[in-house]
Order: structure tokens, then sequence, then C-alpha cells
């Protein structure tokens, strides 16, 4: 396990929703869009294509497995999938719920907001964080 | 084959780099990213959990391989990879050279540019688009 003195991703601060000896999924604290999940690989591994081919797809298959649990309990209209790590260079997903109400849309995530949604809105999105955390460690003890 | 009318990804408008049944590899031509690359999913489906398993696998293979073409000719800082479809919900892939002098680094190419890269810089990267062509038709035929 290669790790990096000072990688915010190589000591992670937060605790995680379900870990393997690869990878860590967490829910992102993003007020603005609640159900956003990370999946972060514990190897300081820099980009996607330096995994060997079995890491590869075990990263692939979390991804996966937290799209359909985000799109079953959080109900977007659209997902979002990315890794860039252009700020901390340690390899992660970002997978997003996206709706048509919510700060950016059809924008990504990361343009300016041109909207605020209703905190109503959001309240409700928020309430359905437990069970979405519950669904995630569902999918990943099977 | 599902195609949607007036979908822009299902009528593909520009001469792939390379296809196959499954998916096409386009050149993006954005002035401020050379070498940034798509791959284009042939069916009209909306997200990538609606992929069959073999489908699925198929499309981060080809995603893997355009990103090792792209590292190797391209030599980024850093390579972003998303799959977001806002705008064009049919299933797309977007493989990022990014560099320390672009115009939006370190923030995601969709936010707001903070810079303008030299042009001698990037006509240096465009000269390599015939390189990164040839490339990515090695890696796809072999």
């Amino acid at each position: 396990m290669t790790r990096l003195a000072g990688c915010e991703l190589c000591a992670l601060a937060v605790e995680p929703i379900w870990k393997n000896e690869l990878f860590s999924v967490i829910l992102v604290e993003d007020a603005a869009y609640p159900g956003f999940v990370r999946v972060i690989w514990h190897d300081h591994v820099r980009e996607m294509s330096d995994l060997a081919d079995a890491d590869r797809l075990a990263l692939v298959e979390a991804v996966n497995r937290v799209e359909l649990a985000v799109r079953a309990v959080m109900a977007p209209h659209k997902i979002n999938v990315a890794s860039l790590g252009n700020v901390v260079p340690h390899l992660h997903w970002h997978i997003i719920p996206r709706y048509a109400d919510d700060a950016q849309f059809p924008a990504p995530v990361w343009a300016a907001a041109v909207r605020t949604t209703d905190e109503s809105v959001l309240a409700a999105r928020r309430a359905l964080l437990p069970q979405l955390r519950a669904d995630l460690v569902r999918r990943f003890t099977v």
C-alpha cells in the first residue's frame, strides 16, 4: 500500500459508509447535493489506467454499485460520474445525483450556480440519506 | 439498436477516429483542449448502469484504451474522465488531458476559465493530434 504524507485521501478524515481492503465509499457533505457519494481507492494511485486490470474492474464495479444505489434511493433525473483529481491526485470517483432543479443543472456541478434549490426540496432529499446508506451497505455486502 | 429522433449522439455528425458495432471514438474540437477525446455508445442508453455487464465492461475498456493513448501521446499532468450527459442524455465519456497551464486548471474544464494558455503551447499540443489519432487506432485494432 503506497501512502503519501500530506495527501488528504491517504489519511481519510471521514468515516466511510463501507470499505474493504481496496476502497472506501463515503457520503459527501455537500449542502446543495444530498446523495453525492465518492469511492476512494486506498492505494495512492494517480490515474485509473495505473491500476492493474483486476483492480480497475473492482473499482468500476464499486462505482456501478454506488450508481445503482443512488438511482434506486435518490431517483435523480441523471447520474454524473467523474474521476478528476486535479487538486488531490489520488484516485477517486464522484457519483452525483442530478435534478432539473439543482444548483447547476444542466451544467456540471463544477460550473457556476444558476439557482438555489428550495430548502424543502433539499430537506426531502436529505431525508433519504439513511435509506441511501442502508442500500449502499446492502449492495456491498451481498 | 435504440435510436432517438433529434438526439445529436444518435446521429453523430463527426467522423470517428475509430468505431465498432458498440461505440465510436471521436476527437473533440476544443480550441483550449487539444487531445480531448470522447467515447460515444451507439445505442441510445441513458446511464452507465443501464448497460448489460458485458457492454459496460467493453465501454470501460474503451475508455481505458483512450486514456492510455492520451497519456502516451499528450503527456498531460492529469487525466480527467467523466460521464455526465445532462444536456444530451445519451451515454458518452469525456477523456480530457489536463495541464497546469490550461484554461481551468486545477478546476474541472466546466468551471470558469482562469487563464488563456499561450498559443504556442496550444499549437505544440495540436501538432501531436495526428500521432494521437494513430495511437488510438493502433490500440483499438490490436
